[in-house]
């Protein structure tokens, strides 16, 4: 173990439980013979670049910060959506990072995110090799879009599958309370894999009916089918709801909100989606005639931590105590990912980074219904060990208590 | 006290509330020495008027049912937006309603409901006067927007605005994520009353400096103060949260959302609202030129009965029980409402209908801040302790457990 500090960077898109994988790291860092500085970055690599740190194990070596650090939504440290440029065709940026890597005797770096953090951590750990600099990268898994290659599922993905499988629950009552023929389309966040969206379907039990589809967009999206869809589900029940994706696209590939689309992209160059669900509600009205309301769950399903998934928060602790102790025996490259055993257990295993950057896990046809309107009992029993448990914040005012970053 | 039956509806838009009180009812009446029959109208006075009724005392003489009630959102019993009539005009409905009340030796009827629903108990116990039939008729009061004359706050509304200041501080610390400048709009429901929508406001403390402004429709809203004051607010800070009613209108009456509703109208020629966020996220963008997203809580924000507040609850139930005991006592044609005493101490109180149905209820001045784009502490303080405390549902496999009719 090479004496010198470590850093840790959060990065992408916020989840409820990317701050309980933060908390993991330096519960872990704090508890061991560690004696350098456990250092934050400040809005991920762009915070690095511009040196903006923050001391962690000053912050959490007293009580209670870590437990209120868990509850928080959102990154704690900040976020950023950095695209590394290819090394080959710049290295400046490269250069730059190990120039402070350097400064600050930094030998541990972690950092927790989603696919394009991925990519960061296989592109610097890649660089590290020509480099004659001793240090240890890590990447830790977190996104509620449970998208990233060879881990079991993501952090951040059981607490975001909780929740919109409650508020599908808390919706399907709301709506059947008239005597009316209605429909309800909720969306839900997902631009390519169906993941969040397939989770509603956990509401479904003895007392609730809810969701009659889901579509994703793993399977192309017909209109026409999905009206027929919907009228059969009519023949049947007075309200229907419908779970979508916010990324549902037909078999040419263009998005079904592309027509309202704002046209703007991120700096990935990912489209900003928004308004499939106001599409098919309109389907509804005019090629139905009954009552649609769509509902879009928004960023609200993504940082709602007053109501977490106790196996998801347990596990994102555990496994970032994880990263902590892989990296310190001298393992790099790597991301800390889940292996399920047995019926359900879970195990971290350092999984090799260059098979994971960049890759997207979509959902297995073995999981989608024969009709690619719905999902399999496979998948149930798949996602359904990921919600157990309630891991509530302490309240204070009537308000949850969240622990935010002294500029 | 009469011998005969007892009968409880629910009516209007759902909370997550209403079945707190409709168990405080039942649970009284289970203690009591009522003998008769506790009925439940399915589907509120339209499902009276069909005769379709359950029997409420059977299902929640045994354990656990009453508990699981009160942590079910929406109306157990269902509900209905039936206008009616003016007795003058159409007295037939009524007598038909007298005839099921014989039919049935119903002496007891309980109604559970916002304004439209005590213009329902008013009439009706009106009517009763010209009858000769002994009949005891209480409304129960019922409403997210909080917007009931009389009474100091309406069961259901703590709920709610615990639930909408809690998703404020969560997409506060969320849209803080990024170093960039944003503005996020929270659109709440409320159509002419802002009681919701000020309720945002209760997400501010230490940790929280959102919402920085809140647009209620109470004040007339003028779109180049909204963009003057969301540029004020940018000089300041990067991330500017806004929270506004569904219902703002300008100075003219015309709704903010008018040019892109639908125009449709429900059964009391409500129009159906929606779209006012979208409109203000649409003018940032041109008028100001930053990234801008607007969020609407819709339907969820009334039926989030994972997050009640416990005072809500708590509350709630006593006051069925009260409506309970007052109706046997005698008492007909009243409200059962809310009196707060010394610092926060409820009482209940039978409130003359007559002064309550068809009234709107709005946020006074001294609520308002000076420049009408925020609240004062006066508001703050009244509304602070409606929030206190968690009441959360029991789970099984992950998900909250719901009660549900069976038909």
């Amino acid at each position: 173990m090479i004496k010198g500090n470590m850093v840790i960077g959060q990065s992408g898109g916020p989840t409820a439980a990317i701050n309980a994988s933060l908390a993991g790291v330096i519960k872990e860092a704090l508890d061991s013979k560690f004696e350098g500085k456990i250092l934050g970055m400040v809005n991920g690599i762009e915070g690095l670049l511009k040196e903006k740190f923050t001391d962690l194990g000053e912050t959490f070596s007293g009580e209670g910060n870590l437990e209120k650090l868990i509850h928080t939504p959102s990154a704690y440290l900040g976020s950023c959506r950095y695209k590394m440029p290819k090394p080959d065709k710049d290295s400046s940026v490269y250069d730059k990072v190990f120039e402070i890597f350097e400064k600050h005797n930094i030998r541990y770096f972690f950092y927790i995110g989603g696919n394009d953090s991925m990519d960061t951590v296989y592109r610097l750990s890649e660089y590290a090799k020509t480099k004659d600099y001793e240090i240890y990268i890590m990447g830790i898994p977190k996104t509620i879009d449970n998208d990233l290659a060879m881990t079991d599922h993501c952090p951040g993905y059981g607490s975001a599958a909780k929740f919109v499988a409650t508020a599908v629950k808390e919706m399907h009552r709301d709506t059947n309370v008239y005597d009316l023929e209605s429909v309800l389309i909720v969306e839900v966040m997902g631009r390519n894999a169906g993941w969040l969206t397939a989770a509603s379907a956990l509401a479904k039990d003895d007392t609730c009916s809810s969701p009659d589809l889901i579509y994703l967009p793993e399977v192309p999206f017909s209109m026409e089918k999905f009206i027929s869809d919907v009228k059969k589900c009519l023949a049947e029940k007075k309200v229907v709801l419908v779970a979508i994706s916010e990324g549902i696209k037909d078999e040419n590939g263009i998005y079904v909100c592309e027509s309202t689309a704002s046209g703007a992209v991120d700096n990935f160059g990912h489209k900003y989606l928004s308004g499939s669900g106001k599409v098919l509600e309109n389907a509804v009205r005019e090629k139905i005639g009954v009552k649609a309301r769509a509902v879009e769950l928004n960023v609200f399903q993504r940082c709602a931590s007053h109501l977490q998934s106790k196996t998801d928060v347990e596990e994102a602790l555990a496994n970032g105590g994880a990263a902590f102790r892989e990296a310190l025996s001298g393992t790099t490259g790597k991301m800390m990912g889940y292996v399920r055993c047995g019926d359900y257990e879970i195990k971290f295993e350092a999984m090799d980074i260059s098979k994971i950057a960049n890759e997207e896990k979509m959902v297995p046809a073995e999981y989608i219904n024969s009709e690619g309107n719905g999902v399999t009992d496979e998948f149930i029993k798949y996602a359904r060990p990921l919600i157990i448990g309630e891991s509530y914040p302490v309240y204070e005012n009537g308000m949850p208590c969240h622990l935010i970053l002294s500029k």
